[in-house]
């Protein structure tokens, strides 16, 4: 299956007779390479029903073969994160806090949504504790490492660290996320697919287990730009947008992107893509967006996520303090006593900074940045907490910039390194993000070295 | 004007030539009484275009005389609280930390629909500084008195003090204010006229300065019901609802209303309005309505409105603490220490014990309660502190049910008594509540002893 082409976009485009055997086969050659692979301390998926799923695509296979018309996601697999609610499974949120919590009784609505679309649901997928955390370090269930390093010595990314590798080794064609300060995008800029957060209210929270009740959106990690078209466009219902003409595309870069600490390697392919970009006509140029930093800045000292995800973990604190992974128990710790004046002032800021990023990025249709400005680090060097805080803090220092400002962003691969091309759009314009994303993924797939 | 009757409800009510002229004089007769009053230390206006309204009405009458249609308030005079922006007017909330700030270069939109729906603007109405207090205190502007006590020994109440007094002195037929705990309807109760809570959303907030986030809405004291709901529908453009039969009204009383510190005359007056609607075939249930008393305790420990109010007053406090009403300025203060994990687990528990109030109604249009437990003090007692924060709360303790639980709320004179009967809605009903008042409103009205 990893090697299947993705179907064009299409209303109906259940695969043809032949297309469904080549589906199935895919299906079992991927299961066979996941039942191969040892998951010990590295565990991708939660729970799992691959039978289930199997029959699923035998059903679809069946109906096609009657001529029926099917559901336009049949014959794409899915999986979803712990941290939504599934029905027949506990959803953990990666925690053994909830571990022994009762199975939900009725899946969220976007598992719902996009199961009656015709996507076949695999796996639950493991993620960060409680998706407080940028790299995917689960002390409980293991961490996943990206596919890219043959080593497998480096990690997947996080939150949704499970999502993205059972997305990048074939498993499945589309994962259900979370995304609160860069949960989708930053593992698939490691894992080398696609990641994207919509703009709030787009997708459906309901079943979503929250951590920052500001900045939490549900989001989609996807083998390819289509793919995560052809899903936006079932669970919004919304017209595609066409593919916009190349010299019709107005794009910007940071100006202080060389205060944002990105590693080198990172920056010259960065660099490549924009080189790459320009040459097929698109416009891009430094602009001052001096409302990213401010954001950063408003958000650090409101301590808004600290602050939501204690009043939201308060009871459970109380109760399961030893449960925790301590490093997760001791960052929601931070929140506990930060005045309401603080925090609610801090959000009234960022409001205002929503505005004044609106009219910075007025003429231009988004913005470009690496997702992660660093290498996905090896496993063991996260054993140190200082080090693990320091690198965490960095991994989502580009990518929150979008849930503070509301704005709709998919990160892009580059070539077959661990490192995404971030297009963040303007606020609500997330079919023309899509559209865009669909015209610059090809010229950062080819990439295959800085030039 | 004052002994005008309210003309009856029609889009197109413009009065005839003859009641033109009635109008106009009784307009000159009112602002006659207004010139002849002493207001020191009672200040009811802040600022007031007296010349300007009455040129106005003269537009209107020749308007009329020229048989043009005219819009649907055209004849009703209005004022406006000093803590909705008005073009011209410095927006003092009646504090003297913002008197000296430049006047507002635009209305809030509910003045300007009113006025666009040819209500007559007549004057900027005092207030409780910032609206934090029920009683109408206002040390540095004055303490207006109720009407309904010739000594004029008697607080009108807050914090819509003077919009209540402009109204029941036949200054006015509307008032635009705000209901943080109960402002519209507290004031209204203690001079005999409506005052109505709408849900939250119905009105505009544009252009009104918040105390508190959750609980503000705009609200209306108006001479009548009938009135109220004229203004209603040129706001809203909702229909609106015939009036119910007696017959088809059930209500509730709840059960814990002993429990709830109301004077014995004022039970009693509540106790003959009770009779007398259960006399016209008004159904009227004692039912236990224990999310009322939930309500309370959780606002109180998640200290909601302080703590909005202290984050809203932070940068002022700063700098102009010592220029505060002390008593006001230490209410902020209170605010400043709140975690927000408090602050959010209190929004958190208001929003189920919504739901459960919604279950616990369930088969009644509304509830009945007195709309203040208490008659309204003489200024010289409030003098004490103490004495201040104890009558404050008491006053109300029977109105914020309604901001807390978001329903709407009205309070309808009884007899010529300065006390309220409150009749609070089903949440989302408004147009329904308003339709049961104008059943309600006489036989409230007609009420000159406890029977």
């Amino acid at each position: 299956m990893d090697t299947q082409p993705v179907p064009p976009i299409a209303r109906h485009n259940s695969p043809g007779p032949d297309t469904w055997r080549d589906r199935l086969a895919g299906f079992d050659r991927a299961m066979a390479d996941h039942a191969a692979q040892d998951w010990t301390g590295q565990a991708i998926f939660l729970n799992e029903r691959y039978e289930a799923a199997r029959a699923e695509l035998g059903y679809w296979q069946a109906m096609a073969r009657a001529g029926s018309a099917l559901p336009p996601l049949t014959g794409l697999i899915m999986t979803v994160k712990a941290c939504f609610d599934t029905d027949g499974w506990v959803s953990s949120c990666g925690s053994q806090v909830l571990q022994d919590t009762p199975p939900a009784t009725r899946s969220a609505a976007l598992v719902h949504t996009l199961r009656m679309a015709g996507a076949t649901l695999l796996a639950q997928t493991n993620m960060t504790e409680f998706a407080y955390g940028a790299l995917g370090v689960n002390t409980h269930f293991g961490t996943p490492r990206t596919p890219l390093d043959p080593t497998g010595a480096r990690i997947a990314g996080g939150s949704s660290s499970g999502a993205a590798v059972g997305v990048a080794r074939g498993y499945c064609d589309l994962a259900i996320c979370s995304d609160t300060s860069g949960s989708a995008r930053i593992p698939a800029a490691f894992c080398g697919v696609v990641g994207f957060k919509p703009g709030r209210g787009r997708y459906s929270t309901d079943g979503m287990h929250w951590l920052s009740t500001s900045f939490d959106v549900p989001g989609l990690i996807t083998t390819s730009v289509a793919v995560c078209r052809r899903a936006d466009h079932a669970i919004t219902g919304s017209v595609m947008d066409s593919l916009p003409h190349p010299a019709a595309i107005r794009l910007a870069v940071p100006a202080s992107l060389p205060d944002m600490g990105v590693d080198d390697g990172i920056r010259d392919l960065f660099n490549a893509c924009v080189t790459a970009m320009t040459r097929v006509g698109i416009t891009i140029e430094e602009v001052p967006l001096t409302s990213l930093a401010d954001s950063a800045r408003i958000a650090a000292e409101g301590r808004i996520i600290g602050t939501e995800a204690y009043a939201l973990h308060h009871d459970h604190l109380a109760t399961d303090f030893d449960r925790y992974d301590p490093v997760v128990a001791t960052r929601l710790m931070n929140g506990r006593d930060n005045p309401a004046c603080h925090y609610m002032k801090a959000l009234r800021a960022l409001s205002a900074c929503r505005d004044r990023f609106d009219r910075e990025i007025a003429g231009y249709d988004g913005f470009l940045l690496p997702t992660v400005p660093l290498w996905p680090p090896e496993v063991v060097d996260l054993r140190d907490e200082a080090t693990y805080l320091t690198l965490n803090r960095h991994a989502f220092s580009l990518t929150e910039f979008a849930n503070r400002l509301d704005l709709p962003s998919i990160s892009l691969p580059v070539g077959k390194f661990p490192v995404g091309l971030m297009l963040t759009g303007r606020r609500g314009a997330d079919n023309a993000l899509l559209a865009m994303a669909s015209v610059l993924e090809p010229l950062a797939a080819t990439l295959h070295q800085p030039v």
